[in-house]
């Protein structure tokens, strides 16, 4: 096998090619494995058809030394894969006595007798190790190729477990996976060309260093990989890239800024309230996506009608009045409304235009004020946004939660 | 060409295989063909490699009467998809005057020269006709087979745009596209198993119908497709299907349950508002996240600390001491206590425990109590729900709509 050793997924089930069904185990699964050295080739999604699953083993035997392929193990009719992979490369299928056994166990503990049907489940591959399932019944299966086969249930939590507590220590005992060594950089404030230019010279210092962008609304993340080229060089393109982004940085893990301006808020033992009108409570909802967000996290008013900006938080009528409801004045009440009726140490407040309609002179969709109350004052930022609604909201969330980030003085992106 | 065309989806770009990126174009167009009759019998993604995206064609081409494919249309050196297709079907490519003028003119009115690689937008596959983007400057590209190939942009909305907008009324205008006769039910309250047990009988009745059952935290859609039987069958099925969900159908088309509730509040000229705890915002997010919502929900309060449901919604102190804040009464308190703090007609209100920490004795994880006040008095309802934080707090939301959909009387899914 080759350094990079190429791999295939393959991707089993109807509804993802029917009902517009969007597939995030074959993602995870890519990036499981590019994270393991691998180099994701390809991935074939196809419906429950024995023919159809059987040829996409055939064209992914072709191009992969491993194919790691999800779905169709279950007891149902339309659980074809054990046959499909079975036909593809001519072998046989034998059922195990000990699944078979495991299997009316696991009924019998219910009170129940195991249907017929569910001992399709135990039914290996010639030359198949069974996997075992930690959070359902149905077994996963491998082979050792060449090519390597790995087959994974398709229920996301199964799948998972399967795939980092069988699948990849047994790829790392037999020598097939090289993790490559990985700094990645999580960045707000910046669209994704903004970054990418700001980080080209050092990338074109280091080609020896693979980079990628991804984009989400307020969130570039920057991966840099190497695979070739030493130690030495990733840190050095690394240290380049932190003092070209600067405070853009917000962490240097797979995390959200949700997370970091938490850890910062417990580590200080200062809490926050929030005052939303455009987004309405995703910024609350945001900050307690967070596991242990209630110890930093106290809540918020959501005024989305302007009388409960003053009712709520206080904000006075002549204020919205002459400046109007997404205005600097506006945001800046409402967070100090906030801060106080709240007793909080901080207060965010996000007062905007979201669209698609609700625009008007001087206000054009896309407009959001934010603002930061804190025990040092208050500030407050303006905001022209484009894209949907939802978009705009979500950038409008980020965009507070950052503002929050720098007032605690976390500049750079070292992480803790 | 048979009466269920296949066709095959072809998705480009390395960041879907190396960076767990999800892939919404792929599914986006599956779906739109499904609809337009034709059978989506395999996706395949690979990365910005021009063999690998030649192998993609020649496979699909194998396979499928259509093939759609998406990305790698674009200026820069990792838009291969012009070269990689017409190497695939040994096909030239020809620089179209027309398309190159056009990218001049673009680049000349925004100030700007093209660069020479802009032009390499304006290379046609041999035979092949350009697409109009109306969002983006990458033209489109479809030849007329076999195989029908349909080159689109990799942007979501410069793809969908063309797919609807130049690809389906072309499909339609050559005879290939052929809509199924198609039903779709929106569905609460129960979970996929127990929707597809009750409409069951329904199913077995009419084998000439195709159903699907997709499922979402609080949400399971049912559809069901009518190619070969007519139009009477399909009719009588969806009667049947109807009587047996009853008012778990909240919808008879494509939105959710915060669309339907906000129709319902604005056909009676009503308000809400909401008071969140484990939530923490997420319902006003999902109420707000249909534009037009101010019409009908005036905002809310987030008490995610204690004390702040008795400060912000005078939730009694002695009933959360003795009762607790995940209790029959301090839901009702909040929702009686918002309905006339934030004077409204109608008050929504979550309490409970998401976890993965703060169960308790008596208060596990997944325990949540939902209240609704309104004119005619308060109800409340005990929800025991499993599933990570993120699911719970959803399905929260969504049981909460729930309540106040049938207390506006909107029993049965006959859309409106």
């Amino acid at each position: 096998m080759t350094r990079h050793a190429e791999a295939a997924i393959i991707v089993i089930g109807t509804e993802l090619l029917h009902e517009g069904r969007v597939d995030t185990n074959g993602p995870a699964i890519a990036a499981a494995l590019a994270g393991e050295g691998f180099d994701p080739v390809i991935k074939i999604t196809v419906g429950d058809d024995t023919e159809a699953i059987s040829a996409a083993f055939r064209v992914a035997a072709g191009r992969a030394g491993l194919i790691v392929a999800c779905g169709g193990l279950g007891p149902t009719f339309d659980d074809l894969t054990r046959e499909a992979v079975a036909g593809a490369f001519s072998l046989g299928l034998k059922r195990s006595p000990e699944i078979r056994g495991a299997i009316m166990k696991m009924y019998g503990k219910r009170g129940l007798v195991a249907p017929e049907s569910a001992f399709r489940m135990a039914d290996l591959i010639e030359g198949a190790e069974a996997l075992a399932n930690r959070h359902g019944s149905a077994p996963g299966q491998m082979l050792h190729g060449p090519p390597t086969i790995a087959l994974v249930p398709g229920v996301p939590v199964e799948m998972e477990a399967m795939l980092h507590e069988e699948i990849l220590p047994r790829l790392r005992a037999l020598g097939l996976a090289r993790p490559p060594a990985r700094r990645i950089f999580r960045i707000t404030g910046l669209f994704e060309s903004q970054a990418e230019q700001r980080v080209r010279p050092a990338l074109e210092r280091h080609p020896g260093i693979q980079p990628t962008i991804l984009a989400a609304p307020g969130q570039v993340t920057l991966i840099l990989r190497s695979h070739e080229s030493g130690a030495a060089e990733l840190a050095s393109a690394a240290d380049e890239v932190r003092a070209l982004l600067g405070d853009a940085i917000f962490s240097e893990a797979e995390e959200g800024i949700e997370t970091v301006v938490g850890r910062l808020l417990a580590a200080e033992g200062k809490s926050l309230a929030t005052a939303e009108s455009c987004t309405a409570g995703m910024l609350g909802a945001m900050i307690t996506s967070v596991a242990g967000s209630s110890a930093w996290y106290r809540g918020g008013v959501i005024c989305y009608a302007d009388d409960l900006k003053g009712g709520l938080l206080g904000v006075p009528a002549d204020v919205i009045g002459e400046k109007g409801a997404v205005s600097e004045e506006t945001a800046r009440a409402m967070a100090e409304g906030a801060r106080v009726r709240l007793s909080s140490d901080f207060a965010l407040s996000v007062t905007g235009v979201a669209g698609p309609g609700g625009g008007g002179p001087g206000k054009p969709v896309g407009l959001v004020w934010i603002a930061l109350a804190g025990p040092d004052g208050t500030s407050a930022c303006e905001l022209r946004l484009g894209g949907a609604r939802s978009v705009i909201r979500e950038l409008s969330c980020r965009a507070a939660l950052d503002l929050l980030r720098l007032r605690l003085g976390h500049a750079g992106g070292h992480a803790g």
